[in-house]
């Protein structure tokens, strides 16, 4: 049996890239369990590939191997790297992607990906996903071990979640993602505001006075503003049957104040 | 062997959402395979999602589980079921969903999800696609049987599609569902119209006069108009080559007529 | 062990009619392996398509079947084919979607899926993607030989992709990809250029002169353009960071030069 593997790109739907990398897999791998995360992260937008992967890796199997490539220094000085945390590996360019996911399972140990003996016989310069990473993630699921891939380093790029401002009586954040919905995920968390109860706390974005949190959704009226807990454990800001980014007109970098209610 | 999984839902391709539930499930059922049916379907478009699911599930394997999540009440009153019905097994919200689907491979019986043993150890009130359905699914793949996840119940939501009107010399409907090629399907069959032969019926859609059906999209020039019987039963209009949906300016709900040839 | 089976279509991601496709197989070739290579080849382009087969099935393995719908003539007159090359088989409309791929792999041999023993009961004339080619695939991926499926024919549509036009001192081609990024693929290889260095030969697009390839796309400074060895093995044109289609205006069919550099 050999390791499930759990696909993340910026790649998109309509070209074939996703489909080259699942025929290296099969073909280097036969048998492979291969999924899907996503293919929709916004083009070279590494942070949200790394929120995107964050939310899911918790849920997957312990031996799960999580092939990520939103890689705009392809062929660069940037290195392709496995990063092994809690059983999980973790493979793609070393530009930050795979950190915060790898980090939340553990403590990551990071293999250079330096060994062409795991690479395809020719690689590109473009398209390193292809070449370098889906082979080497082939051998990884087979049960090759991230030592046989390159040396170990010490440095591995680490990228940090921009953090809220706990200030006194209150909190400020930002919008970290819209979702498909057009939920507008914060940075903020309950520990954040002191896990406050629904009556103790008000929210305000882009000009609009919220009161605290909801139990879910439908706690509004269809149309209607509402905060919830959202399920990355984040405060979200959504419009019930609706779509908040679109309604309020704002997106990722958007400020919220969260404050003790008056 | 593990019952095979079809996933539906209206989470869209730029999210985790949909490759979170398949971590659940592969983490509780490892190697059960799983397929995408869509995740397209608009946000909170129940009906949609639902005739979507009554058109594939009758080509799947008899023992597929079907998991689909369009879910605009999470959290709150509506229940949690699994639909059994002719083999397969159906598990989603309580909005009618499920229903056109099951209730057309057979007789549904009908199990509330209540019992927590078969949940994730922390459920969200906003991703019970994840919390919830994902491990219940799982669960049964494996092997569990409908009554150990919580009761029968007798009334689950019943959901019909929107009927045509049969009068006399010919029927009145409407489009359902425009598809991604942008033909329109609409709720008329040939039984409505007494299975009329291609030169023994006229329809008229947004003020335009169509002839009768044709066997083939192609049989009508590239770029014009054509009502052909579609893969789903029902009568469609297309245009060849083209669009009907932007050469019409029209989409679901519009009126469609359909009359005996002069 | 059945044959894998890789997926391509027109149908995109928002109907049920790719998940309808697995339906199919699953019930008629239990636990067989099936991935997505992809679902967004643009409504009725054959030429996309076939690039997009072209460029993903070499990386497969050896054995694998590859199932592509993109079939404008679905109902007329087009037959169904297979087409066998170098152990990989190739299922769908005999209108060149298959060809390029195929003859890459080796000498195709063609047979007319005119058997109706291997199709579903009832076939509509809109959908042989679900009632014909999936279930003759389905029928190969456990087996089956292609001779059993319908008689060899000696004439498959042959679709070559645009060839560039070679001069003294240069080369003159076409844009025949714009992909997910804004990349615009052209058909001109290094070979039509007598293997320039970087150096030694300089591009023209749409008005813009730039100079000869770079090794990849973080050589530009973000937000400029570049040229590289695309992954495909032609010519590419991008913008790094950034996105070249819509940076320039142009897509598919725009001309390019190449000339030796002054």
């Amino acid at each position: 049996m050999s390791r499930p593997v759990a696909l993340l790109s910026d790649f998109g739907y309509r070209d074939a890239y996703v489909g080259v990398m699942k025929g290296v897999l099969l073909a280097r791998c036969p048998g492979v369990q291969v999924v899907d995360l996503t293919h929709g992260v916004p083009a070279h937008d590494v942070l949200a590939g790394a929120l995107y992967l964050l939310s899911a890796a918790p849920y997957f199997p312990v031996d799960t191997l999580f092939l990520a490539v939103v890689d705009p220094g392809v062929g660069g000085e940037r290195r392709g790297v496995c990063l092994r945390s809690g059983g999980r590996l973790f493979v793609g360019p070393d530009n930050g992607l795979l950190w915060p996911a790898a980090s939340s399972c553990g403590r990551p140990e990071a293999f250079h990906l330096a060994n062409p003996r795991w690479w395809l016989p020719e690689t590109s310069s473009t398209f390193h996903g292809r070449d370098i990473f889906s082979p080497v993630a082939a051998a990884l699921a087979a049960g090759r071990a991230p030592e046989d891939l390159g040396p170990a380093i010490p440095d591995p790029v680490r990228l940090e979640l921009p953090p809220p401002f706990v200030e006194e009586g209150g909190a400020s954040g930002e919008v970290i993602l819209a979702d498909h919905f057009g939920n507008l995920v914060t940075n903020l968390r309950p520990a954040d505001l002191g896990h406050p109860e629904a009556g103790e706390v008000r929210f305000e974005i882009a000009g609009q006075a919220l009161p605290g949190p909801s139990t879910h959704y439908g706690a509004a009226p269809a149309g209607s503003l509402v905060v919830v807990l959202g399920s990355f454990g984040y405060y979200e800001i959504a419009v019930n049957e609706g779509n908040a980014a679109i309604a309020l007109g704002i997106g990722r970098g958007a400020r919220i104040q969260a404050r003790a209610a008056a």
